[in-house]
């Protein structure tokens, strides 16, 4: 496996590449749900290119931008081990200038749900994955449906941006009790975590109800407000794949999105229905 | 010579060509300036794409979209003669969507100058230079020094964003009389055609100053200033070549810039120095 720092050496070097290149962009502390980003890459194309940045632009003041989770040797020899080709590294300097061009997230799509409470979170998110884009100009890039809003966010920014590259979505990797898997969950203590099981317990339910035909948006946001007790909520959402608001769950089309706090840890999770 | 209207096709034609591609964008109603750039294209590329296009996000309310010069037939002619191989015209509709993400111009050198009175100007420059570029994905693109901070900010967009294109700086057209050629030169009268004079009459007068050594910022405006009224100024800068502030003129890396009005209509020139 090559590892690569400098974004202008990588970029020359994959240019020469004739293959098709999957390429799946993360901020470190890998765990199960990046290993299937990555098993798809390797079955679907012929190099495999893994980066590990932690963006600062995507944390406002006061996150957890300073300690989030940093496990560079670990996550180089799980790289090294599902057969990626090249690991980039690059120094946030590399990436970032002084007095930059950005990118604005979609004045009503970007500002709702985690842009609510994050205003500039997807600016900085699709920012950062353009300039890794055009590094590595894949032929695929790997999201996880977990970050959803995240995931249409840069699928709208690749299709009104004409970008050439193929967004792939991976479904939501979860432990046997259903937690979906977050690097964000080593935060959490013992009662935090089972505290954390109503999320998808929730997601759960709403899955039941809809199987009865019950399809009021407003009914079954009650209803998962209420499991989720006394978790703090920052949004229950109900959104068609486009994210758009819905009255009626349409079935095959449609998101059940959660964000809630527990201790201090923000948790997403949803559920495509 | 061929017309394509529809973005995906023409990025789908272009996408299995092998060839060398010199992109020029335009706004429409071409002149011997344009011209410069398609011919510099010709020369340097096997395939040569002209687009026509005149986009509604960079006018504010109040200025010219509604009124913006179309000559739709001659400038399909002058394409043809100056052996453009695709020439892209497309629908507004067909370049923006609904909700969308867009380009947010540096917060100083994207607010200053044109950007100061303009303030969404350049965003809507740089998302629609953009989207063309990634349609055409051209090896060299080709633009004038006239609008020179269009140039210096399409530039940083390029490299900030660790985009492939090459972007070419061509010089700027000018009557005989010294009037840098504009699509915008139409809206003059006779009179006002004669005061315009003023500009490029100011700009030789600063060469001559440097030329003599005087290379005081302040004392080299003051003179610019006074040989332009009494037309209306936006602005009289002297930068460098990265569009920072100087004080004395580093001969080989400035550029002097100027912004009037005359009667209703915009006039920008500038000269590198």
């Amino acid at each position: 496996m090559k590892i690569i720092r400098d974004p202008l050496e990588l970029k020359r070097y994959l240019k020469d590449k004739k293959n098709s290149i999957g390429f799946v962009p993360t901020m470190g502390a890998l765990h199960e749900g990046h290993i299937a980003l990555i098993k798809k890459a390797r079955e679907e194309n012929e190099k495999v290119v893994v980066s590990i940045f932690v963006n600062p632009t995507q944390f406002s003041k006061g996150e957890d931008f300073s300690k989030y989770p940093k496990k560079d040797e670990a996550d180089k020899k799980i790289c090294a081990m599902s057969g990626v080709d090249v690991l980039f590294f690059p120094d946030a300097k590399a990436i970032y200038h002084d007095d930059e061009v950005s990118l604005l997230a979609p004045k009503v799509r970007g500002f709702v749900l985690e842009g609510l409470t994050r205003p500039s979170h997807f600016n900085g998110v699709l920012t950062v994955v353009m300039k890794l884009l055009n590094i590595v100009n894949p032929t695929k890039a790997y999201f996880g449906k977990k970050d959803a809003q995240q995931l249409n966010l840069i699928s709208l920014m690749v299709k009104q941006m004409f970008m050439s590259v193929e967004i792939v979505a991976i479904d939501t990797v979860r432990e046997s009790d259903g937690l979906a898997l977050s690097s964000r969950n080593i935060y959490l203590s013992r009662t935090q975590r089972l505290e954390a099981l109503k999320i998808s317990s929730s997601l759960h339910l709403a899955t039941k109800l809809i199987r009865k035909n019950i399809l009021d948006v407003g009914e079954i946001k009650k209803q998962i407000r209420e499991t989720l007790e006394p978790l703090e909520i920052f949004y229950v959402e109900i959104l068609n794949r486009d994210f758009e608001m819905i009255k009626k769950v349409e079935v095959q089309n449609s998101v059940v999105l959660i964000e809630v706090k527990v201790g201090s840890t923000r948790l997403l999770d949803n559920i495509w229905i």
